[in-house]
C-alpha cells in the first residue's frame, strides 16, 4: 500500500486544495474528515474515492474496519503530511475525497411521493456560516425532517466545516441545493405551506398549527429571510424573546420550530 | 488624540496578547470586539478601560457616539494595526480592553432574593467550544433566564469568541464562574431543582413539570454532563430523536429545554 511522506506529493496537494470552494466546484469533489462523518457517509452508501489515513492519529479500534467498508483507494500518510491535509485541531486520522452530492427538487419529489406522512421540509436560505448550516442539518436529522433545501447558497454544503458541524448528518439527510425561485414554485405545486419566523409576527410559534405539509424557512444570520420568502410565507410566527438582545442564533431558532412541529405531531 | 501606526507599539502588543487565555488570567483583562458587543457592554454599565478604533472599518454612523459613552481612553489605529488586533474576518473598527467580570454565587443569591418569580438558571459544565458557550448565553438572554453558572470552565467566559458568539449577551446576562461542588451545594440550599437532558431518561422534555425553581444543566459536547451532575439531577428528561445521528448540538438542545420552560410558564 502506498505511503506518502512528502508534503510535495501531488495527491496531497490536490486534496488540500479542496479546502477552497472554487477548487471544489471545478473538480466536483469534496473532503470528508473524521470517523463519525465517514461512518455516516458509508451508512448512507455515498461513494468515496480516496481515503487518506494516518494510524498515529487513530482514537479507537474500528478505523480499519470502516476503511475497508468505504471501497476507496487507501493511502497512508505520515503524521506531518496528514496534519497538513487536516482542518481540525485534533485530527483523528481519516480524511476522504468524495464526489459531491447533487440531488434535485425532482429527486425530492420522488422521495416525498413514497412517504405517507405530511411533508416536513426545511429551507435554509443563504446561510453564511458553515457551522450554522451544519448545526441546522444536525437538528434536521434529529427532528426526522424529510429533506432540506439549501437555497441560493452563500456557504456550499460541501464546505469542510459544514461536514464537521453536521457530524455527518449531511449524508443522512436528503439535502438539495436549489434556487429560491424554483423552490418557491416547487412548494406551491406540492401544496406545502411555508413557515417563517419573524419578530414582526403576532402568532407565537407554539400556537400555530404545524400539523399539515410544512417547509420551515430560515434566512441569513444578519437579516433573516429575504422579502421573496417572507412575502410568500403562509404561516408567520414569532419566537418570544425576554432579554435585551432580542435574537437567537439561526440554528437555535430553527431547532425550536422543528421540535414544536414534532410536539404537535406526536402529542395526543 | 493618540494614533498608533506601528505594529510594534507596546499598547497594541499588550492588547493582542489578550487573545491568549493565560494572558487574560494574569492581567484580569479581556477584549470586547464589535459594535453590538460594546453597545451591550455599555448598556450593562460594565467598565471599559481602553478603546481602540479605526474609522476606516466603521459600518455605520453611531460608532463615535457609542465611543463617547464608554468612558474609556480612546486610541485611534491605522488600518494595518487594527487588523492585527482584530480576530474577525470583517472587523467593524471597535475593540475594547476591559476588566474581567467576576460575579460569585453570593452575588447571584442576592440578585435572586429580589426576584418574585421561581428562579430559572442555566448550568453550563465544561463546555469546550467558545462558539457553543456564546450561543448558549444568547439563548439564555432570549429566554429571560435569571442567571448562568459556568462550572469548571474549559473555555473561559472571557474568550473573544464567547463574546462574539454571545453577540454581547455575556454582558446582559448574570454570569457566574464557579466550581461544580459549590454550585451543587448552592442549588440544594436554595431548593432549586436540577434538570438534566439525557438519552437514557424516560420522560420526554415536553412532559416534565418545569414550573418550579429550576436549573437546566448541560455538559460537554463529547460526553454531556459528568456523573457528579447527572446523579444529582432531580428531573431527567429526554429530547426525542428521529434521525440516524441521535444527537443535537449542545446549544440547540439547551435552547429547546429553555423554551419548553417558557411555554409551560406562559401558557394558560
Amino acid at each position: 500500500m502506498e505511503k506518502i511522506t512528502s508534503l510535495q506529493n501531488p495527491k496531497i496537494k490536490d486534496a488540500a486544495r479542496l479546502h477552497d470552494r472554487k477548487e471544489r466546484r471545478e473538480t466536483d469533489l469534496f473532503l470528508i474528515e473524521g470517523y463519525r462523518e465517514l461512518l455516516r457517509c458509508v451508512q448512507a452508501k455515498q461513494t468515496i474515492q480516496t481515503l487518506f489515513f494516518c494510524p498515529e492519529f487513530f482514537l479507537g479500534d474500528n478505523e480499519r474496519s470502516l476503511m475497508a467498508q468505504t471501497g476507496a483507494t487507501l493511502i497512508e500518510c505520515s503524521k506531518e503530511v496528514f496534519a497538513k491535509l487536516s482542518y481540525r485541531d485534533r485530527p483523528d486520522g481519516l480524511i476522504a475525497v468524495a464526489p459531491q452530492l447533487h440531488r434535485t427538487l425532482d429527486d425530492l419529489a420522488t422521495m416525498l411521493s413514497k412517504k405517507k406522512t405530511a411533508p416536513f421540509l426545511v429551507i435554509a436560505e443563504s446561510i453564511e456560516k458553515p457551522g450554522n448550516l451544519g448545526t441546522i442539518l444536525r437538528s434536521c436529522d434529529a427532528a426526522g425532517v424529510d429533506g432540506v433545501i439549501v437555497c441560493d447558497p452563500t456557504t456550499d454544503i460541501h464546505n469542510p466545516n459544514v461536514v464537521r458541524s453536521s457530524v455527518g448528518t449531511l449524508f443522512t439527510q436528503f439535502v438539495v441545493e436549489a434556487k429560491s425561485e424554483e423552490t418557491l414554485r416547487f412548494l406551491k405545486q406540492k401544496g406545502i405551506s411555508i413557515v417563517a419566523a419573524t419578530p414582526h409576527a403576532k402568532l407565537t410559534f407554539t400556537k400555530a398549527d404545524f400539523t399539515g405539509p410544512l417547509a420551515i424557512a430560515v434566512g441569513t444570520e444578519q437579516i433573516g429571510l429575504t422579502d421573496a420568502w417572507m412575502q410568500k410565507a403562509d404561516i408567520q410566527v414569532r419566537i418570544p424573546m425576554f432579554g435585551m438582545a432580542d435574537s437567537l442564533n439561526v440554528a437555535s431558532a430553527t431547532t425550536l420550530v422543528l421540535y414544536e412541529v414534532i410536539r404537535q405531531r406526536t402529542s395526543p
